[in-house]
């Protein structure tokens, strides 16, 4: 037991990585480690015991002998599990490969044991029950998702989870990175407003010092003041919230968006297409830097992997209802599609298509925000488009009006106060060039990506309307 | 006047951007253009008017002829500043250098004109006026910072202000390319949360459901969990409250938190050094890469050039307050530093060491957050540490308490009520490695390092007790 580390010694032992021991420098050499002690057990004059961290388990044997007193194996063997441990030993190959551990090609036989921090000797939920596939029918013992997030920071140290909260972080760089490199400005916007943005509804109320503050459900007004400034090319990637009392499993009442907006020339259809290239790379880049991650995941999680095509298809809004109609569903060219719909509509893509990315373009005017730009000639439709992974809509977005008076036109239309937008109109007042945008959900793209079915598998401290903690 | 652009056409112009408009290519060529209308008059026959995107000022000339009306003229020059147009003329070398433009050695001999937007004819504030040097004496109309932040999508349109919100997103990138290379794992942390993280005070209420939230001060519990559940180092970044009723020119109620946590190994300077050399690297890569920018900037903000050493100078706090004494400042040992004592103290260092950027480590115990750990030895001080630039704090860290028991014992010295702060200590009872941290203010770090004098310059939409527009 070591005395509470306060930074007592500015040098110490130079540590190995668990990731490392299996390197050939460090076979027949002592070394250090620190991770958690993962399980041990007694056996005669020997204590078996795997150290942890991340996605790598080591074996570490201690025997008695006169160094090394019998109480030095009982003090092992007592050792609550999860407490993190140094340790001192000399790396042997192993003859056989050691099941369950990696690197499985090595063990240290360990001289030293130290406790750095201790575990309670009761967890709320056994790591190597938490480890295991969701469709191994031999488990007797399964965590339920309660259990899991009431103790997110052990559940947080399984392989999977380890694994998809890096996935979650590459989306966000491959994001970052091509739109950067796109000419985009990261730009951050306020998540405290003055005003409900879009139109009052699902949305939380905040006490500010004598008044009342609203929290943003979306960047939208400032990413196209952005635009209104001359930015020409912004996104952004914050908190947004939403007071709806949905408790599925795709909803969260805070999730991350990653947010784009952009001047275009032309057509709206030059900000569709780079969006859809954005993702394509981000797609690849998962696929190339996270292949080891993604199949830790699949091992405990399965799934199909996912499939994308190139150029990404576009289908418009009216062929996806041709495509449900003639699969049997009684739809009109202008109505909604539910989430069963879409989710159908999903695997009928997939099937005549190949592919789990797809867009559905030129939706009808009626169905979305006021603020779309209504199609040029066909006045049921708009200039305005979702993006779908695996049958979800993980993006919407649209070129929206700036032009101050039809703004105010699709606004009364929607019966939305005027008063309350005022700030929003205003900003096109001053000259404003033709944009189009759309929100991403990020831990909507990284469950979709990985196939998993719950979005509280992929928000690191979930939120919804019966859930604050931890 | 064209109708409103709802994306009519898939094709269109080859619109050439400002900045490329000089490029040889061009020149004697007809070229499309899309900018503001910066600035136009009428003499005589003639027609000169500027049209201006982002730092780039071109000027055109539409001459009077057979195929270009006089009514075509007053047209022009009847359009309000400010408003978008396209452009369609041929590129010709100017004999001189044009004043005020940039590029300053061509200009468009203009054919046609479109307005794509309008403006109002009326500008709430002059954009010419917003450009000028705060220096300039000669200067009539001052834009005053209320003015300028009421009409932020206009005022943003300004160089200067093209430039700070470009180099702040460059400190964003520069810090998380830094980290990301090291290991560490962008996490995303929830803002709403369901107790008062830091014990309490200054902390906004929101409503939620048919109970309570408050918005987090920090990413501290959560980045700490982080750290509790193995993943090692995690950087977040996002919007951070602070419900404090200070109206100062470095203080806002939403900022953006750049915060690091990270397990060490034998001591907490590991940390401290890891954070100073990616402060370095982002200063480093932003004199590199927005040389230009910062140019623009100094234009119109003076200041000096910011200046640093490698490796970064760290003093010990007791060293800060001996040089403070050593000036004629009354300091005791363990007195906190007042705001205008720490700005002393930056000009002393500046003086003697020749660093606008420095570290003070080891702060006394008792003026730190419950959580930070007791120094080893010294039971007055602690394993803290704070991040200065140019005299102003933009970090503050510490290695954490990781025991539960000295965390309760310490929270209970603080008078910080322990139901309140449970969950946070639990997050220890199950092994936790020795790690450190830091939390970095996004807005403090780009106006310290580019010399301006509010942090109202570096927050696109600030809020502060006053202001929660637009």
């Amino acid at each position: 037991m070591l005395p509470l580390h306060q930074s007592q010694y500015k040098k110490g032992p130079n540590f190995v990585e668990l990731k490392d021991v299996a390197q050939e420098t460090h076979v027949d050499q002592y070394i250090w480690i620190r991770g958690r002690l993962h399980r041990s057990r007694m056996k005669g004059k020997l204590c078996f015991f795997v150290v942890r961290f991340q996605d790598y388990r080591i074996q570490n044997v201690l025997s008695a002998s006169e160094r090394t007193p019998k109480e030095m194996l009982a003090f092992v063997a007592g050792i609550p599990k999860e407490s993190i441990i140094d340790l001192y030993g000399c790396v042997k190959k192993s003859p056989v490969l050691i099941e369950g551990c990696n690197p499985d090609t090595v063990e240290i036989h360990c001289e030293r044991v130290y406790v750095v921090s201790a575990a309670l000797p009761t967890l709320p939920l056994q790591i190597e029950d938490a480890m295991r596939p969701e469709d191994d029918e031999t488990v007797l013992s399964r965590v339920h998702q309660d259990t899991r997030l009431d103790n997110r920071y052990i559940e947080l140290r399984t392989p999977v989870n380890q694994a998809i909260y890096r996935v979650e972080a590459g989306c966000v760089r491959f994001f970052m990175d091509y739109l950067t490199k796109a000419g985009f400005v990261n730009i951050q916007t306020p998540k405290m407003i003055s005003a409900a943005s879009e139109g009052g509804a699902n949305v939380f109320k905040v006490s500010y010092f004598s008044g009342s503050a609203y929290l943003a459900q979306s960047p939208q007004l400032y990413k196209q003041m952005a635009i209104a400034a001359d930015f020409g090319r912004v996104f952004t990637i914050g908190a947004v919230f939403r007071a709806e009392d949905s408790n599925t499993h795709r909803h969260l009442t805070e999730f991350v968006g990653m947010d784009i907006e952009m001047a275009f020339k032309n057509h709206y259809h030059e900000v569709v297409d780079l969006i859809a290239d954005m993702f394509v790379n981000m797609f690849k880049g998962l696929q190339r830097e996270f292949a080891s991650e993604i199949d830790t995941i699949r091992k405990q999680y399965k799934s199909e992997p996912f499939q994308f095509l190139e150029p990404t298809l576009r289908l418009e809004y009216r062929e996806g209802i041709q495509m449900l109609r003639e699969a049997g569903w009684d739809l009109g060219d202008l109505d909604d599609l539910t989430t069963p719909a879409e989710k159908f509509l999903g695997r009928l893509i997939k099937q005549k298509y190949g592919t789990d990315f797809y867009i559905l373009d030129k939706f009808p005017l009626d169905i979305r925000a006021f603020y779309t730009m209504p199609h040029p000639t066909e006045k049921e439709f708009s200039n305005s488009y979702d993006f779908y992974m695996r049958g979800e809509e993980i993006m919407s977005g649209a070129q929206r009006i700036h032009d101050p008076a039809l703004l105010t036109e699709r606004a009364l239309h929607h019966g939305v106060e005027i008063e309350k937008i005022k700030s929003y109109i205003d900003a096109f007042r001053y000259g404003c060039p033709p944009h189009a945008g759309g929100g991403i959900g990020l831990e909507r793209v990284t469950m979709l990506f990985l196939g998993l079915d719950n979005i509280r598998k992929t928000s690191m401290f979930p939120r919804d309307p019966k859930r604050l903690t931890p």
